[in-house]
Formats: structure tokens, C-alpha cells, sequence
């Protein structure tokens, strides 16, 4: 219809495989079939002019679409022979057979077609012009045929062993617990499944007024650093898939827009999305969905244990301030108690509980009476005595949970005025007999009463600090926490610094 | 090999379309491949004497493997188009077509084969016994080769359809957020994905030395009453899944085992499976896998869920135990907020925020002094004041969180003295400026303290409670709220009991 017709592509030949131990029967054939066409697609010639030969050329080249096959060769039945090892051995169902004889007595048609797997049968001398052509049309649209029906199948197979994947993929996402971990595992998977090494996954920071790269908390990101990755290009295309709320595939750039029960909205940038192949975005779009769901339930997993994580500092916080303490004292303890457990070698769930859980230590002074509590001088023996019980009260108060974060409260409540050499209360308990959470305590809490100011005293200067630990190391406090801590004292500061009184 | 195999049942035969207009062809060609077999299968034929019969004939059977075409018929070209009609308008790509000839000069072999899609094209006067018989052979082997292609494909395709309602399922299981939406989830997609209508999920119940029915908690249940889904049968496969820990097919009933991480394994029991595919076999085992996963996640959101709500109630009891009120009355408060809630048709989501967030509605009094709190008789004038400062101490406490249970909290702790003809306090507000859960709260809170011993009253009975409600209601409290409580009394007071002091 057009002139540029004329100038598309020059389609792939059908390859043929001539086998005859006649050169005659090469040329001929080659000469007769110059113009044959199907689909608008020619024929090129493989040549062969034994049974071995034959067999050599089958092995190597797996797109021979049709074999003209002549019986008599190196033996009586080397014709017969190739074909056999063809469908039997070389396992080739595809490739069209037409067996080729000049002998007929050799091979009777009725049982040579009964007995090999061949898809037609001539005589030398039937072939003439008009036969040879129809002959190798048929047996070409046969092979186009079922060629097309196996790719669909392979299509099939393709598609579903990437369901597999996504599946698989999707497993490993979904079992991430915390949100660190499920944006790391997705990219990874990104790359696993779909090989983009160029992804990143944004969350949408808070509400703001203005848009830029600011709008964006990069959550995990693989491949190019943020300069190529944050262009102002892609930029454009994050604002586009925020204002419009819909993952959207522009140019060689996936946005994936998930939106979240709790309204803030992440992105999945994929860059290099153009070289993927359709079967590959349509499973793009089946794991992004999974992904859409697993991020809301880490989202809200997040929420309730940032929920609870807040609801025990205002607890330990409430507590603290009936003694006029400050107010960060719980903070400062809860993450200087997590920085010794991690420099101790706890595994993550053991030091997160001791996180959750230190805070609460001094839940039993709730039930310490104001004259006790708040008196500003030195106590008096009975007053001492009354003092005494907050760990055992505190004990009375979280005791009997099943909830790991409980039990670890009531442990570390009961048991952080024990002291190491077995001088404490309530139970002089000594040593390993105190328990882990309430040693790493111990330490955190006489760190942080000697680092900061208190009614009876004033803060002291860290190499006073330090000094008094290493002193009461052994005695007071368990000297591998003390060591721990003195190791780590620059972070300790830190976490200080971070929450002052 | 043995006496048995002769007896092995029929074959179905090829079948096979006979197209002519001269009954005698129809004859012939029956008798003469009387003995064909291919693959163990004989023929069976149908006729047709027109190209119209033959449409209506194919248009009916989509099964026929051959057809022999007869060109000339009641038109001069009737079989070129029965050929066109099959291929292009029934879209039959799969039946192999024989066109057969008696006046070549008609549908010249050359240009027919190129413009029709056949298979191959036969003078008459070429078809002899041994030709016929070829001719028969390699169409249908051709025709078996390309279907076994075809139902491959088909086979990959319905894996691929399977694959895709598994994801699907999945997808809905992991929305799911609390363990009773997934058990009864889970059951919906077994029976969605499987048809399978007899399925339960269990859980197994904390250690017990006992074994037998009553170590399974059913969480959910389709189809059969417990009798026969927990058969003597059925008990012995759930009791050999929980020792072996894995799950297994065995008759016709499937156990599911699901450890999980807190160590309590759940089980899932589907009946009839004996009668699913083996492709449903493998795609029940991929969402199987996908299952423990999701299930796995909403143990840990309810442990964590479970440990906030108790968490929270301990510190209501802390802050109620030194006021010297008995340890319940922040789990009736939060017991009975919920019940108004829900009477009064609030989503499930905001009901169970004022659930969690009741309990805290005195921790203001944390800052009240003992002599205060604690003072046996009366109160005076200094000293109410002193008292009234508790919701303003609560706001102060709880005020500036993100999380929505923190910030119900704190307008809880705020408001909940306020009246709703504006005469309470710390803000004087009035009706509906007072937050609705407040406004449930102060009715609770209320009816509690009428319900119970106090150390300035005894507990009233129930009359004088609802009387005394009446009088107050449009008063101090929402008139709403307190007819929805005389409505629901019954279960106000069965918590009451579940709860006592």
C-alpha cells in the first residue's frame, strides 16, 4: 500500500535440510524451489549428503524446519535411520519429514510411514515441479503451524514460571517484619525478578506546601546513586504519580504509586523498564499489587509498635515525674540499654524487647508514698525501708503476662537494684543470678544518674563518670556492661545528647 | 505382558470428515481404510455431501481430526470454501484438511495449496490403497502432534489461570488484619479456589498433656458440622501433622501445618481433596505456602496488638491502684465504651481506638498529691481544686502524639469531667463540644462508680443505677448514651460480672 513497504525488513528464510548422497538432487531441488514463498518468506538451503552428516548438521542447528531425506546412503536404510534418531534421540518433534526415495523397494511407503515418525513419503519420480513445490508448502505451513501452537505453549510456560517467581518473590516480601528489611528485600526482589539494577523506593514525607526533593524519604534504593536516580525528570514524574495517585510507566521509567491506609503514599522508581518484555510488565503490575498490600501491612504493623513504644516511655515518663525527675531519663535508658545489648552480640528480638521494656523499670515508685517520694533531704531508716519496695511493687504490677515485652518489664522492674557482688535488693541476688536485661539496666541507670543532675547532686564531668564505673565494676555492676559501655562511650554521649534533660 | 492388558478399555477413534458429493467415494474410502490404526485408534467417520452439510457438520463437532474435501460440489468451488470457512470463520486452526480432486483443472494443486490453507491436496485418480492409507496416516499423525502441542499449551494456560486465582486469593488473605477476617477469609478462598466445601482451620491450644478434640480451637469452619469434620478419623490425621509437623494428603482429606513463629502451630482440614487435579494438588500447595506466611503475620499483629491493649490496661490499673479503687474498673470502663460504641453504630475501627484509649482517663491523677488522693473524708475547697487539675495533668501527659489511641487518650483524659449542659469541668464545655468519646466515657464512668462499693459509697442496685442515669441524662450526661446504655443493661452488667471488683 505504501512505498515503505517495499523497504521492510528482509524476513527469515525457512531453513531446509537437504540429505542425498546424489549432488544432482541438491541442485535441482534448490533450482526448482528459487522462488518458492511462504508468508513472504523464502527458503535457505542446509546441505548434508550422508545419514552421519545429516545427523551432525540436525544436532548443531535446532530451526531446520523441514529435512528432505533421502533412504539409501551410506547403508540400505541411512534415511530411515536419521529419522529414528530424530525424533527418538535428537528428540526433535518439530521439524518437519518428507522422506525422498528412488528405491521404493527399499522402503515400502505403507510401512516405512507406519513405523517412522515422518510426515510424507515420495518417490523420486513423483516430485516433479508442481509436487515438489505443494509438497514442501504443505510441510512448511505444517511446521509454521505447530511452531505457533509451541511458542504459545512456551508463552504459557514463560509466563507461569513467572508467576512462580512473583509468587516466590512475594513470599519473601510478605514475610518481612519491619519496614528497613521490606525495602531492602522488594528491590532485591525487583532485581531477581525483572534484573532492573536501577531501583529506588520513596516514602512521602508529611504533608508540605513544597514539592521537590524534600517530599521524598528514600527507603532503599539499588543502582545508581540518588543524582541520576532523583533527576529532575523523575522528579516530575514522582509529582505526577502523587497529584494523580496512579503508578504510571513513562519513557524507560516505572513509577509505582501505592497509596496506604494511614494516607501516606509510597513509590517504586524501576529505570530501565523500556527493555523489559511484556510478559515481564504485565508481571510487574501482579507483584506491585502484592507489594501494595504487603507495605500497608508493614505500615501498620509499624504503627502499633510505634504505638506501643510511645504508650511505655509516657508510662515510664508519668512515672518519673512524680519523682521530679526529668523527663528523658526513660528515653535515654531504653536506648542506651539497646546500644549494649546490640554491642553485646543480642540477636535483634532479644535487644528490641530489652528497648521496649527498660523503660519501665521504675513503675513500682507509683506506689511510693509523696513523704517518701518527694522528701528533699536525706531518708530515714523506715523512710529507706518504704523506698525499698518499688521493685517488688513493680514486680506485683506487671507479673503473670504471657507478653514477652511484659515479662521482660516485670524481670527488669523486680531485679535492677540487685547488685553484682549480691549487695542489692530486693532478693541479693548475685551475679549470673540476676537476670541479663536487669545487669544491662543497672549499668544504663547508674550511667545516667551520674551524667546528669539530680536533687542530691550534680552532673559530673564523663571522665569522673567513667572512672566511678570502672570502680564499681565487678561490685556494683556487671564489668562486661561496664566494659561494653566504656567501649561505646562516644555513642552512649550521643543518645545524651540527642534526649538532654 | 499380561491377560489383563488385552482387556484394556477402547481406544476412541480418530474421526474422521468425509466431504463428496458421489455417495460411492464416501464407500470406497471407508472400506478401504476399514483396518487403519494409528496409536492402538481406529477411524470412525462422518459424512457430509455438500460443502453446506460439511459446515453445519464441523460447525457441530469440534473433535474431527481429518477431513477429506471434495472441490467441485453443489458449486464449482464448494470445498475451497468450506476450506476458507473453516481457518478463517469457525477459526478451526487444528483439524487437518485433505483436499481431493476429481478435475484438477478446476483448483490447479499449485495455486490451491498457496491461497488455502490445507495440508495437502490429492488428484483422485492418485489416491490407491497405499496413497490413501499414507495419506490418512500422516495427516492424523500430524494432527496428533500438533493437539498434544495444543493441550500442553492448554495445560500451561490453566496453570497459569490457576497460578493467578491463587495470587488473587492470597492477596485477600493478606488484607486480612485480625485472625477471625483471615480464618473465615482463608475457608472463602479454599472454597473459591478449590470448590472444596468442607474445610475448617484450627489452631492448636496452648500445651496440653490430653490428647484429643479439645486440643483444637476451630477458628473457622465451611461445610460439614463438627461431627464428622472432627471424626476419630480426621482427629488421628491432625494429631499425626502436629507431632510430625508437616502437612499431608491422605484418603480423600488434606492437613495443612502451619508452625508458627510464637509456637503455635494452626492446621487447616480440607475434605474431598481425592477428587481435585493434580495441577489443584500443586496450586492448593503453593497458597498453602502463602497461608503460613499470612498467618504467621497475624499472630505477630495480634501479639503486639494484645500487648499494647494490656499494656495499657496495666497502666490504668497503676494509676486506679493508688487512688486505692479496685484493679477492674478500667477493664469494665473499656469494656462498656466499647459496648456504647457499637450500639451506637460506630465503625469498628474508631470503637476499638476508644477501646484502648478508655482506660487511660485518669492517669492525670498520677500528679495528684497523696494527701489529696488519699484523703479519707471530704474534700475542701483548696483541695477540690488541687483535684480538678487531674484532666489538664492527663492532656499534658498524652498531648502531642501522632498515633490515633494517644491522641483518643488524651482528649479522653481532658474532657471527661465535663458535663453536657456545660456545668463540668476543666473547660465549662457543653453538649456536643464535648468529644464524643468523652461524652461515652463520662457515662461509663459514672455508671461504675454508681454500680460499685467506693470508699465514700456502697454499690446501688441496678433500679436506683438506671433511675439515677435517667435523672442525670440532658445533665451531666448525653442523653443519648445513657438510653443506649438502659437499652443494652443486660450486657453492661454480664461485663460487670466477667469483671468483678
Amino acid at each position: 500500500m505504501s512505498f515503505l513497504s517495499s523497504a521492510s525488513p528482509k524476513l527469515a528464510p525457512w531453513k531446509v535440510l537437504l540429505v542425498d548422497d546424489e549432488p544432482d538432487i541438491h541442485d535441482i531441488t534448490k533450482l526448482t524451489l528459487t522462488r518458492f514463498r511462504l508468508d513472504g518468506r523464502a527458503l535457505s538451503f542446509v546441505h548434508a549428503y550422508s545419514g552421519a552428516e545429516a545427523k551432525q548438521v540436525l544436532a548443531r542447528e535446532s530451526d531446520i524446519a523441514l529435512v528432505f531425506l533421502d533412504v539409501v546412503m551410506e547403508k540400505e536404510d541411512s534415511g530411515l535411520e536419521v529419522a529414528r534418531w530424530m525424533r527418538e534421540d535428537l528428540d526433535n518433534q518439530f521439524t518437519r519429514i518428507v522422506l525422498r526415495t528412488g528405491q521404493p523397494g527399499q522402503a515400502p511407503e505403507e510401512r516405512v510411514i507406519v513405523n517412522y515418525d515422518i510426515n510424507d513419503y515420495k518417490e523420486k519420480t513423483e516430485l516433479d515441479r508442481t509436487k515438489l513445490f505443494t509438497t514442501t508448502f504443505a510441510a512448511l505451513r505444517a511446521y509454521r503451524d505447530i511452531m505457533k501452537v509451541e511458542e504459545a505453549r512456551r508463552a504459557q510456560l514463560n509466563y507461569r514460571e513467572g508467576l512462580e517467581r512473583v509468587i516466590a518473590a512475594s513470599a519473601h516480601i510478605f514475610q518481612q517484619r519491619n519496614l528497613k528489611d521490606f525495602a531492602g528485600g522488594l528491590l532485591q526482589q525487583v532485581v531477581a525478578l525483572l534484573r532492573l539494577e536501577n531501583s529506588m523506593l520513596l516514602r512521602l514525607r508529611g504533608a508540605t506546601a513544597i514539592s521537590g526533593e524534600n517530599d521524598y524519604e528514600i527507603l532503599a534504593q539499588i543502582g545508581d546513586d540518588d543524582a541520576t536516580m532523583l533527576s529532575a525528570d523523575v522528579l516530575a514524574q514522582l509529582d505526577a504519580a502523587k497529584s494523580n495517585k496512579i503508578s504510571r510507566l513513562q519513557g524507560d521509567t516505572y513509577i509505582g504509586y501505592f497509596p496506604n491506609s494511614s494516607g501516606k503514599a509510597s513509590l517504586l522508581v524501576l529505570k530501565g523498564v523500556d527493555e523489559i518484555s511484556e510478559i515481564d510488565a504485565k508481571l510487574l503490575e501482579v507483584f506491585c499489587s502484592g507489594v501494595a498490600i504487603a507495605f500497608d501491612n508493614i505500615l501498620l504493623t509499624q504503627e502499633i509498635t510505634d504505638t506501643q513504644a510511645e504508650l511505655i516511655l509516657r508510662l515510664g515518663d508519668v512515672v518519673e515525674s512524680r519523682s521530679n525527675e526529668a523527663g528523658n531519663h526513660v528515653r535515654r535508658m531504653s536506648e542506651i540499654c539497646h546500644l549494649l545489648a546490640c554491642a553485646a552480640g543480642m540477636p535483634d528480638d532479644a535487644a528490641a524487647v530489652l528497648r521496649h521494656a527498660a523503660p519501665m523499670h521504675d513503675i513500682g515508685k507509683i506506689a511510693t508514698p509523696d513523704a517518701v517520694l518527694l522528701k528533699p533531704g536525706k531518708l530515714d531508716a523506715a523512710e529507706w525501708e518504704i523506698m525499698k519496695q518499688h521493685p517488688s511493687v513493680g514486680l506485683s504490677i506487671l507479673d503473670g503476662s504471657q507478653r514477652p515485652i511484659l515479662k521482660a518489664a516485670a524481670v527488669i522492674a523486680h531485679q535492677h537494684h540487685e547488685k553484682f557482688d549480691g549487695s542489692g535488693y530486693p532478693q541479693g541476688l548475685k551475679g549470673h543470678d540476676i537476670h541479663l536485661y536487669a545487669r544491662i539496666v543497672a549499668v544504663a541507670d547508674v550511667f545516667d544518674a551520674l551524667m546528669h543532675k539530680r536533687c542530691y547532686k550534680e552532673a559530673w564531668p564523663i571522665d569522673r563518670v567513667v572512672a566511678h564505673l570502672r570502680e564499681v565494676s565487678g561490685h556494683h555492676l556487671d564489668p562486661v556492661y561496664v566494659e561494653l559501655l566504656c567501649q561505646n562511650i562516644d555513642q552512649a554521649l550521643a543518645i545524651n545528647e540527642r534526649f538532654p534533660d
